[in-house]
């Protein structure tokens, strides 16, 4: 394997695990993102039970696409390792992911609530209600529960013939968030979108019990204003 | 054009996009902040999606009273900019304006609700209610969406009789605060001031469903204690 | 007078009001504080309208025991020094006084509620529930609000029969918390403590609508734990 | 005694208690930590009402398994001192003890309620509620009010048949948490779990009136996932 190919994969999802500390999304040692390289057929992914301050790029874990370790000596990978794995092989655009328990995603996720999209906020980067999946059942958790968290977000996406690069996140209820994107960094900015989009949503709600959702050609005009070859925010 | 007032403009601009960074009224690359020289008939505003940390004075966005872009090789401006070349044009005391999706504000325009005057903090620089627009309907959304912003807030002030000046701000329904000033520095001011007035709001009616806004004498009283000839707050 | 004495003061009153703000208990330029000499007939008080971070020691203002200027070329006192005279006047054992648009505060203030014991964190500092203002007459407010807000918090105290030192703070109604204390220090704590206080209270309430305030003999114990003759915390 | 054992615990204490503070766990000098050594017949334990920026490792306070001091010159010690070695009695595993008055697990305590499990970021780290204290009579109070609130914890663990170990912390009513664990470190993270824990269920019940606690099988699944010896979180 080119080295410089995978050392820039450990730079760039060590710098994405540092971000999710830096905008304030973890706690102690919570959390963790990902990168996948489809042509070479690795996955990287942060070490389990590792203090940010104190990781380096070189303890990132490297794995093949079963989720394998492949290299000698490697720490233990994040627990949530499975379910990285199943949604790289489910979601084929998907190169990056990230899981928090921010605490206002969070809040949704035990609730067992999707998050309505009562903003352009939340449609600048959702293109519609960010899901809740349902309850594994005592067999999933017990058999394969990471890989069935895996199983019960995707199944959501298929159900509900939701396109997971337009709704870039979910949220895995009693439990707390899994975000991702074309790279790892567009998955680490779904995540901050995320929690920021729950914390408005929790008090609009309290403001007004009678509160509607965006209008669908609002929706439409935010998320496009974003995304698709019509897009004009930003640099191009 | 005098290089110089158009360096101090740009320098200006750049100062007051940091300074909402700074007031965590932005997150990742939100809101905006523009200046406008009426002599010398010029806008300038912040390029739109660049990241703060990385922003420069030189990158800030010059166009005409139109929103033409003046300069070769320019950025592209903020998206907003057509709201921001309304505003002017209607609000002629107006030299500066802010557009943010801070938080507390963004949960009044998601609950479509105006933000009652329920204490002195909010009475000492918005002069009544903070209001709140309309939807705007499908058309206006598909055929100029940007700038029919800018005519939905127009419409509420002269519906209302608002003097702009006296109420430096509104929510945009479903989207997010605008505020404005006579220079760009007062912009950013009033927007702070308004997410936190917007946070004490929303505390305040859980408190207390039957708590009263602010008696007239002393909405009064606050604002023109620092406000119009007679105010004696400050340094003068 | 002692011009040792005096810079001191100046000195005390400077690091009060930069604690408020280090504190996160103002925004902009809210919020004052200041101390009293009342040997040498003197009261030290912020400048109005002076930015936190510009502030130095020597604009600290200077008045006598009515809020007369007592030095040539002085800044504008606080517009809120009235307030401070009269409390003076009235408190006899106080020596420093803060007031704040804090948010929490706030919140209780403009919900127009006392604010209840329902723990130990509030009944370490305040001795019973932190009292709310009446609303001031227009007549009050138009004639002289500043001094008439002092004049309903003594009224408040005086009507109750509380000791201002046992409950070393209140909140006036639609406006805001002022704390005092035997020191200008002691006042920016209980500003700290009155704040935390009323944040803690009002999720108390959320959480329990049938929620318990303190038993009167615990209110007792944790208040003299640290205050009076028979306080064992800290290293008295 | 060996003076390196006491040093390192000194300073051990010393870093818990700093811990606290930059976890945003305590205001002022509120709050406190404390380590055991069983063998040596000693507590180590942060002094009362010292500040936590002008704080040293030397001055925190050595006692005996009484809670008698055991230095020349020592200060005092925190008031809790009484409820840490109550507990130390009877909680025979745990070799570190933390009390704060964090906000969120504050707003429980004063509401009297238990915090439910709603999400597995509970689960990882307290397997089942987390329990609230009954109220201490005005007897208990006036007795023994320190030793008495050890009494009441652990009252609550012996009715319910609790683990310590397993459930480590509790709410004192009215008061706040002590959390606890087999080192001064696990304490303090403990105490961050439940603050943070205490925020999440806050919120998880106003967006959801009947939400669920988690089922066993997912509690189980959790708890068992970062404890004991089939445990595969982390670095083992």
């Amino acid at each position: 394997m080119d080295s410089k190919v995978l050392t820039d994969m450990k730079y760039r999802v060590w710098q994405a695990n540092l971000a999710l500390a830096k905008a304030n999304l973890v706690v102690l040692t919570w959390g963790n993102a990902s990168e996948i390289n489809r042509d070479l057929g690795i996955i990287v992914i942060k070490p389990s039970g590792v203090p940010y301050e104190a990781m380096t790029a070189d303890q990132m874990v490297v794995t093949d696409l079963a989720g394998n370790l492949l290299e000698e000596g490697s720490l233990n990978p994040s627990s949530d390792l499975p379910t990285h794995v199943y949604l790289y092989q489910q979601f084929k655009g998907v190169n990056g992911i990230v899981h928090t328990h921010s605490k206002y995603a969070v809040m949704w996720a035990q609730s067992g609530r999707d998050i309505p999209p009562y903003g352009t906020t939340h449609a600048d980067t959702f293109y519609g209600p960010i899901p809740c999946t349902r309850q594994l059942t005592e067999d999933e958790v017990v058999t394969a529960y990471e890989r069935d968290t895996g199983k019960v977000i995707v199944e959501r996406f298929i159900n509900d013939q939701i396109d997971p690069l337009a709704v870039p996140g979910i949220l895995t209820i009693g439990h707390g968030p899994f975000t991702w994107g074309v790279t790892v960094e567009k998955a680490v900015e779904n995540a901050i979108v995320l929690d920021e989009v729950a914390h408005m949503a929790l008090f609009t709600e309290m403001l007004n019990d009678h509160r509607d959702v965006l209008p669908n050609y609002l929706l439409d005009k935010h998320y496009f204003r974003k995304h698709g070859k019509h897009a004009y925010y930003g640099q191009g």
